[in-house]
């Protein structure tokens, strides 16, 4: 048994969903291990991960549309707003999705589904240089 | 230090909570470890994964019901609706719920609380047959 | 590769957030692991786990305000209510936020960001000691 880690950095530029299956998989297959656990974490409170449908991008619109219905912007809404309308409902998007995922390795490959894709979700509306850490444990 | 892995196949009939918590543990048991760390991953974007209380089910009836609420189906408020108008609110549930669980091994057993039950939760109206990969890490 | 566990107890007194990162961050430098992985599970469906800004605590307030807000307390909304006004409500929100957490290990420190801290979320208005189940497995 051995563990291997990584940063991801993911440039985003709006809020939304930044798919990261490819380049995540790609460092899973490098690590040579036939089964295993990866873990992905990132490492802020105004982004977050979530997997989700990968075949048609009008889920990932209507995602974003309802992510932002349940945290409005507008001014008076919240205490913490000195970091722009976007802060306070970034948190809470955040809060309602993962920090984290843990994907199985099986046979050498992810036991994601067929319709399964890794996004980073972006919850700020100006560019964003986003790190999510990768720890893999297996043989 | 050694890992275990299984797929466990759960047939649904319409959306609502399906316990695994005896299937579950019965595979841990099975794999005759002390203490380690379970994973258990839904394949699915329209089913999620949820530890809720197993004690009253009027509970897990509350949920469905706040679920419903908060992903409403209705004609025009999606853009994705050729899949049906349990499609996209089943994404935005699982979305707001957990594709993977992490429950630790000690002693034997698996941290559960008393009242905690892991549950698959389908979204879709229609029978569904889900997968939930499972990983086991431990010794 | 080896494992450690710990179990922290966790006083509440109120719904809120309860910081926890300090004694989590120094059980686990204890552990002498250079890289590795973090779960921390809750062991209970009316608490939950979160990690948020620990910097500016309106934040956690406004994050507190929402909460509320997607759960509300009020006679005749829920079928379960025998256990009191907030009982249904924490179900919900536990069922909205984490029951566990995953975060890896690199350089002998855990990759949260700067800004994120881990919190016990409780949900019940009246004190309760939660447990909140810890598992490391590195080297």
């Amino acid at each position: 048994m051995r563990q291997s880690h990584h940063t991801f950095r993911v440039d985003t530029n709006g809020s939304g969903f930044y798919e990261i299956t490819r380049p995540v998989a790609a460092w899973v297959r490098a690590q040579n291990m036939s089964a295993g656990l990866l873990t992905l974490f990132c490492r802020h409170t105004s982004a977050s991960l979530l997997i989700q449908e990968n075949a048609d991008p009008s889920v990932l619109r209507d995602l974003e549309a309802v992510f932002a219905r349940f945290a409005p912007e507008g001014a008076g809404l919240y205490e913490h707003d000195s970091e722009g309308p976007d802060d306070m409902p970034s948190h809470i998007r955040a809060a309602l999705t993962q920090t984290n995922l843990s994907i199985p390795l099986f046979g050498g490959a992810l036991a994601l589904g067929t319709w399964q894709g890794v996004y980073l979700f972006e919850h700020r509306t100006r560019p964003h240089r986003r790190e999510v850490a990768a720890h893999l444990l297996g043989e």
